[in-house]
């Protein structure tokens, strides 16, 4: 073991697994849905009476609390020099309308019960520790997600967002303009402010961890993503009467060309994910030859390089499957890998060794808001397993143990970065 | 040419291909959409409005109207013994939502032209002649199709099908309690009788006589049906996170189904039809591994056999066919093939022949409600081209020549069944 901070020992050793995972079940009540699910939208009386119930704990633990325009909620934990960047950790409260208990609010809560477990250890630092809960992470109810952080990071102004609806035509920013005004006593702060570094603890969202029995992933960069739109065009004809010579059936087609991009997008280390997971047909009818298909492709690579050139390369593979139809290929949307730095990847390594914590280094597979920080400053993410690997989903679990390694982690990880 | 009833040609000679296509060009205006199409939902106000204009034109042509409590309207021609069974023709006046002005109708106008031509060339026959036009062949309002035919030749009564709701939630039940009131001053007669022979003149709805340049298609049945449907069983999954190899991705093993069903399927002569048209993908998000996906099967064949033995292959195929998921088969619907009469068959090659029309024997290969005529009495159709096979659609096309060439050997089929 290697010689530590000792009030980073006391302050880790304050980390407390039942209350944490108590918290975490209370939160989860705010939305709960069958099957030990949430379903807690982003901008709701629900979410913001989950943000009330934070921020309560918090100042029981000493922070002060500070509402920006894009609502992301900001908790902060005073360092001795007032005025040194802080050290940011955080994640979001909102979650997916079949969701978990875990996703998201977990590295709020890890932050909270840093924060708590210092408190308790009465440690102070130098650099100010600040949470942030990121507004619409999801996306679920006013899409695209990640809009408080990329907000935040002057990405897009928060004004960009306000003529999205949700599903009963509210707009994003009426919601806004409702939950600033149901915060209006909490302090403002301005959008935007550069801290020293920014760690995020999630759950992994995918089945590394838990299948080769680790405890803690070092997230070293979010891999890069590409998403296309296929469009196979053949004839819709009678299924009863149309020889199949004289088909153009838009199904059949479409088969064809996810036959030859699975030979195209082909890994023999499985690290490269292709994704058709949504699927239109028209007409969509039994007794129909299918006269268009669109489909979805989901292309990921922690390897710019590799993201390239099999992307570049779908829209050649496609029409030259194709046997009766014709296709067009659009990309919509096209996200670069994000390395995290290594001062953030280092610490949270060397505080899981220390720890004694099994741990491995591996690329974030889904997005965070970390990705919109990234740019902004040093930047890592710790991951605790998930069971199965299942997430957006009522059955998402991680359990208290696996839960508190990772804030016991990250709480070292905070300490080492604020000292 | 062969020898043939002198009265026969006169009356051949009295069908007039501007007015039978005017008088559909004018019945198409009763739900008239664009692009040439129709929208005529059976037992509405336009439905009525067409069949009075139907009406109207066969008592010019000195026709007596009836209805049956399935809403089946009868027009009939008297013949010389009105004791005998009458030679029945028909079809129907509804269509599909974006149906074309030709499916059904046709061969109710026909059958129209074919009494108009009678009366004017003077012409009485031994059988009285009947036109039928029946209820809700489509099955587009009120599911299933071919109410009216199926009640009166037994199938089911017809209150088997009052609780069967449209899209606005009215019954088929009150829409025909309120059909019936509108047309309360017509004749009533009973449902049911037994013809001499029942033929029926459309629209071949497929591509074959046009791609082959013929003019009539001497239908010899209509082919049987299976349609199935399979249930592909994986797991949902995060797509940037879940590794291929930990994936049971239901698209990718309903790929592998359809790709064994292809070669179950293959018929080197191009008679089998097999169609998987519908696909319903489960959460179908462009990011999330597809957890179920339920594909339709709709396979038909003339032949019986084949029918049975390929459709019966289905089940362990697709179970063959799986890599990571589960799949089940369920048939939902298996209607053998109907072979129409000898006599029918023969009349309506000869008349073609007689006539000088190029034609071929043909199985139908969609339903018509000749389907369910056919166990009660001789029955056989006669098809024109369809423009590229198209149908269920606003660009259904069959040139004035052609439909009149249909409507000519009618006439002679009709005379000949008649004497």
């Amino acid at each position: 073991m290697k010689t530590a901070d000792k009030r980073n020992v006391t302050a880790i050793d304050c980390v407390s697994q039942d209350r944490q995972w108590q918290r975490l079940m209370e939160i989860a009540q705010f939305g709960a849905i069958a099957g030990d699910g949430v379903n807690r939208a982003c901008l709701t009386t629900l979410d913001r009476r989950a943000r009330r119930k934070l921020i309560g704990w918090a100042m029981e633990a000493g922070a002060t609390v500070s509402v920006d325009e894009a609502a992301n909620l900001w908790l902060r934990r005073e360092g001795t020099d007032t005025q040194a960047a802080p050290v940011l950790t955080g994640s979001h409260m909102d979650s997916q309308p079949r969701g978990g208990r875990f996703d998201g609010i977990y590295g709020v809560m890890a932050g909270l019960e840093a924060f708590t477990a210092m408190a308790q250890a009465g440690i102070s630092t130098t650099r100010p520790i600040e949470l942030v809960a990121w507004t619409n992470e999801e996306g679920a109810r006013f899409a695209p997600g990640c809009m408080g952080s990329m907000a935040w990071a002057g990405v897009k102004p928060i004004s960009a967002f306000f003529d999205v609806r949700d599903h009963t035509g509210n707009s994003f920013g009426d919601a806004l303009a409702e939950h600033l005004l149901a915060e209006a006593e909490l302090p403002r702060r301005p959008l935007g402010n550069k801290p020293h570094a920014y760690v995020e603890a999630h759950i992994e969202q995918g089945p590394r961890l838990e299948a080769q029995g680790i405890e803690i992933g070092v997230v070293t960069g979010i891999q890069g993503s590409r998403w296309f739109k296929v469009t196979i065009t053949g004839e819709s004809a009678h299924a009863g009467t149309t020889p199949i010579a004289m088909r153009r059936d838009a199904v059949q087609d479409t088969m064809h060309a996810i036959a030859a991009l699975n030979t195209l997008m082909h890994d023999p280390d499985d690290i490269l994910r292709f994704t058709v997971g949504r699927l239109t047909i028209e007409p969509n009818s039994g007794n129909s030859v299918a006269g268009s298909v669109i489909f979805s492709i989901d292309l990921r690579h922690p390897d710019q390089a590799v993201l390239i050139e099999r992307g570049d390369g779908i829209a050649g593979v496609v029409a030259g499957a194709m046997k009766t139809c014709e296709s067009t290929v659009e990309e919509i949307f096209h996200a670069l890998p994000k390395a995290f730095d290594p001062l953030v990847i280092g610490a949270v390594e060397a505080a899981a060794r220390r720890q004694g914590f099994s741990n491995m280094r591996l690329p974030s597979g889904a997005s965070h808001d970390a990705q919109f920080v990234q740019p902004v400053a040093p930047t890592g993410m710790i991951f605790v397993p998930s069971h199965k690997g299942i997430s957006h989903n009522p059955a998402e679990y991680t359990s208290p143990e696996q839960l508190a390694a990772g804030t016991r982690v990250l709480t070292e990880v905070l300490l080492e970065l604020a000292k």
